[in-house]
């Protein structure tokens, strides 16, 4: 059955963000949280245009969904995010108490799973490799690009 | 010899963010970022009053600096806490290259080095315990005024 209420369609959204992320010379890693099945928060990397190390896609719409809802806890939502966390967002994310956590690509210097997945919270599923090659094909293009 | 370019005054600065935090009804923790012996960014922990689990009072000082720098990166600057760093804040400390960070009390339940110092950045110089007693105190009064 065909359904947008899938772990793609949403991964496809955290994809538009990242491309967005790409066309503005930034990181591509994108981010949506889901409510309901409802997208309530969309972000991309955002470090250069706001000369900030702290605006990961991640951190952004963790804010947004949080504002969104007017509650600091995420316990009902799913995020999906492009590339691993780093630990930084991790720390975000245990911190919100996300309900699931779906990535596409790794990353094996960054991610947060170089230290396990105890820095998440210990209620928040998680789940990897959904769009796998779209989401590590976007940031190999940028690397790429930058040489 | 007396000199306000000491540890101990720095955290006494961060130590009167902390006290904002306290009569805010916020979780009392405070930083500053120093540059040249300057004071370039002072916060404290907001998360209350902005809804947001990422308003820690690092996060929040890390951003003020870099915007104040027109750098991303404050390989130059020393951060100043009143508590160890949790995990989300050692990861954001780490991508933003911090010269020197300096924590007053420690945070055996969610405090980074749970998870060991590698969480920093490879250049960055530890130090902690600077008054340690009074930045734990502030935090031990308001836990027990809560319950």
């Amino acid at each position: 059955m065909l359904t947008v209420y899938s772990d793609t369609y949403y991964m496809q959204q955290a994809l538009a963000e990242a491309q967005k992320a790409y066309e503005a010379g930034e990181v591509p890693v994108g981010a949506v949280v889901v409510c309901d099945n409802r997208i309530i928060a969309r972000a991309h990397n955002q470090t250069e245009q706001l000369t900030d190390v702290t605006a990961h896609a991640e951190m952004l719409a963790l804010t947004a969904a949080a504002n969104y809802l007017g509650s600091k806890y995420l316990t009902d939502c799913s995020l999906f995010v492009t590339l691993e966390p780093c630990v930084m967002c991790a720390g975000a994310l245990s911190w919100a108490q996300l309900g699931r956590i779906v990535y596409g690509a790794s990353d094996e210097k960054r991610g947060f799973m170089l230290h396990g997945k105890q820095l998440l919270h210990p209620k928040t599923r998680l789940e990897l490799g959904i769009l796998e090659d779209e989401c590590a094909q976007l940031l190999k293009q940028f690397f790429k690009s930058r040489r």
